[in-house]
This record gives structure tokens, sequence and C-alpha cells, in this order.
């Protein structure tokens, strides 16, 4: 995490950047349903931080840390031109088993926890200061700022028999085509299905769409399996799964979104067009 | 190793930045007298960055990997407005030992590998553009830029029986001071038996002990033991060891340094001073 390529101090408080610097890095870790255990933590700050920016910075990744039993167990801290965080999480695989990006098949259910968009809807409230309502406002900011890695749910997608998965950081699309280039397979996803938050849709209107397939730092989890098995997973996993689309022998990487009808949606530069 | 703060690309070649920021955190298991295994790599660097620069950078660290046989298994790339370069190194311990700072007891002698000062020489060269003979400046700039952890020689020692040892990243007095405070003891050093190497005697003259005392980022083994292991030790390390001085029951942190005749040297702001 680097000032002024990953965080603004004006957009995010120390603590809030403490968490999300340790969610970051334990979401890695959730997308292969794997144990985290450790963190080692290297500051870069500049000489003018305060003692109580720096304490901020570490509530917030204790909090984080405590609730996921992970301990901080070192790590060292430089003096930079701008802050930085970066951080090193170790932890297990459960039965050796752990959930990959390369095994992807053909007729695969796609789908994915939470509300995509979430967060990149976050961050332009507070880049363009936006106005929204208390409780609008809370969940933009808190999904932007700090979001929750899917620890538990990774670790139960691998229990329930599911072997392809990834955490979505560059954004949905971006992050199934690292799928499907791993597996090398195609995708088609069906733009309706996509569980866009009533705080996104009812914000962001048409929009909505091109920020939960293309917005950022989500952070939760995209994975494909069977369709049986992705029943189960809804069954049995607390947090929301909205099946969006499935795994095609199209050529590697190629991924296609259909509208209700089963029309193709295009991709352009400005945004998303039906045609 | 953030660039402006512990590295200029004006004095140090993309591959000696790769070994160098390998070679300090290899140092700091080679304190412990651990084994080092793996290594995490997290780059961030400007968007100007020559694609022939970071295969350097990976070049000089791939050969110390390979010399000390670590793999290096991940890391993450990241834009950033400087260079920085942050390794994380993993490793065992040997019978799940360690040498520690806290050990040393009065009575010990103080022992140090290598010919400290040499770093703070080459780095002196090349920001001042010091000419001196090529077999010199080969010394001066490699002790500077390319030093070499004391992986070896930390196992060595711990197989030996030294239970107390840090690596000279600060400096010899700097780190001296570390081990005093953490093992509550004080020190005594012999200013005329600090090994300095012959490269920087007889080109920086009287600033000499200065630079052994006070110059940073040699990496060498600074340790504590009984007389007699340390000569075992002198015995069976190929490299150099010299006895320096003995451990105190002074107050903790409290070093003393004492000339040829057994009189105190004073430290001044300006350099170091007989009285």
């Amino acid at each position: 995490m680097i000032q002024g390529v990953h965080f603004s101090l004006d957009t995010i408080t120390w603590k809030e950047l403490g968490w999300k610097s340790l969610a970051i890095n334990l979401s890695d870790i959730a997308a292969m349903g794997g144990v985290p255990q450790y963190a080692l933590v290297a500051l870069a700050l500049p000489e003018d931080t305060e003692v109580e920016d720096v304490a901020g910075l570490y509530e917030g990744m204790i909090e984080l840390a405590r609730q996921s039993q992970v301990a901080i167990i070192g790590g060292n801290v430089s003096r930079s031109p701008v802050v930085s965080v970066t951080i090193t999480v170790l932890g297990n695989s459960l039965n050796n088993e752990t959930m990959k990006r390369s095994t992807a098949r053909p007729g695969d259910t796609i789908a994915i926890t939470g509300y995509p968009g979430s967060a990149a809807a976050g961050l332009e409230m507070l880049t363009k200061k936006l106005r929204f309502g208390a409780e609008t406002a809370t969940y933009l900011r808190s999904a932007f700022v700090r979001p929750k890695p899917r620890v538990k749910e990774g670790q139960l997608l691998l229990k329930l028999g599911i072997t392809t998965a990834i955490d979505t950081s560059d954004g949905l699309l971006a992050d199934l085509r690292h799928i499907c280039e791993a597996s090398e397979v195609g995708a088609r996803v069906n733009i309706d299905r996509l569980p866009v938050h009533p705080a996104v849709s009812s914000n962001f209107g048409e929009r909505s769409h091109e920020l939960a397939l293309s917005g950022g730092e989500d952070y939760e989890l995209l994975f494909t399996g069977s369709a049986e098995i992705i029943d189960r997973v809804r069954a049995e996993m607390e947090y929301p799964v909205t099946a969006i689309g499935e795994i095609t022998s199209d050529e590697p990487g190629k991924i296609s979104i259909i509208d209700a009808d089963g029309n193709p949606v295009e991709i352009t530069k400005t945004g998303w067009e039906h045609f």
C-alpha cells in the first residue's frame, strides 16, 4: 500500500489504512482457502509522521489480526519520502489443499461473494466528495476503506469441494480473466445477475453494472464449480453468494457478457453498451 | 531498501541493489545462526523503470540466493514514486537454537568478523568520488554495494557454543550497544585492536577508527563469549575473527573505549579524541 498510488490520507484514516493493508494480504490467503497465521509488517514512513498516526495504523492492523487469529510477529521500519505499508502473511493450507486459478472447467458455474462494485463506488464517493444519506455513505466508505477478507468463506468453499477461486482485487472481469487464462477457458457473465448492492444501484444508476464488473478492491471471492456444489455453497454460507455466469470452452481468456435476453453486451471505453 | 534513503542509483547498479537487498535480510538470519530458506520480494518501482533494470535487480538477487541455497518463492510488484525493495526471508533454526542479543555476560570477550568500517569507507569513496588504485577501489566498492551475509559463519558460531550475536548494520558501537542494552551489561572496546582493513587505514588515516566504530552497513557478525570459545572460533573459522574487547558489569549500555595503554578515548561529535 503506497501513498499516492494505492491510497491518499485525504480519503483514509491511519487506522483504516492499517486494517486495509492487512486485509488485502489476508484476502490472498482467503482465495486459497488457507489459514493465515503470522504477519510481518514493513513500514516506510516520512520523517514528519506523528507517533499517534503509527499507533492508529497498528490499532487497525491489530483489530483485524485479532479477529482473524493472526499474530503480528515482526517486520521493519524505514524512513521514506512516502508512506508505504508492505505486509507478508504466512499461513497453512487445510489438509494440504488449496484453491487455485487454474482448475476451472467448461460448464462450471461462476459465483461471487458479496456485492462487487461497492468499493469502487466508495472510492468515487470519497474522491468526488459525493453526498449521500448516512447509511449509504457508511456502507460505501466501509466497502472501500475497510474490506473484510473472506477467510472463513474461503475455507468453507474448499471444504465443500470448490477448487477454483481468486479474490477480486483488480475487479470482477479482470480477475475472472485471470482464472480463464490460467485455466485456458472462456467465460460468459449474465449482467442481469450481478449482485449490485442497493446503495450502489440507487445512487449510481446506469453505471452500477460498470462498477460491479470493472471496479477493483472489493476483495470478495470469485469462484467456479459444478452447479451442484455452488448450490451447496449457497445453502451453507451465511454470507451472500450469487451465481453470475458459466465457464465456456471459448478461446482462453475470452469473456462474453450477456443481458437478460441472452443478447451480447459490448464493453466500450466509456462504459457498457447493449447492441 | 528505499531510493534516496538507503541507496542512490548514482552509486549502486541494479544488480548490486538486488544482491544487497537480499544480503541484508540474510544477514539478520546469519546473526541468529539460522538457516535461510525462502525469500519473498516486494518491489515498488517508478513507471519509467526499464525491464532490463528489473532483470538486473533479479540477477543480483538470484546470484546470492543460489549461493545461499535460498528459493525466491513469491512477492509483489507495485507502482511507486521511488524504487523500494522489501524482502522477507524465512528460515529455520539449527536444533531449535538461535543466538540472541540478550545473553552477554560480564567477562565475555567481544569479537567481530571481517573488517568493520569498510562499507562506510566505500560509501564515502562513492559519494565524494574519491580516487584510489584499482584494487582498493574494488575492495571498498564491494564492501558497500555487495556485502556478504555471514550465514555459514553464524551457524559455526552457534555450533561452537556462542549464544550472543548481532549483525553490524548500524555500526560496531551502535550494534554493540544493542547487545549491551538487551543483556543489561556494559562493554569496553580496545581501539588498537580494531581490525581495520589496509585499504581503509592507508587511505582514511586518522579517521579509520571512527569509520570502524561508527560506520554502518558492514553486515559482519559481532558476538560475545568466553575467551575459550572465542579462541576455538578463531581456530575453526576460515574468515577473520578479531577479539576487540570485553563485556563489563558497567551500567547497562555504557561502552568505554580505551587505547593501547588502557587510557580512555572520548567520543566527540567531530570524531574521536584521546584525553
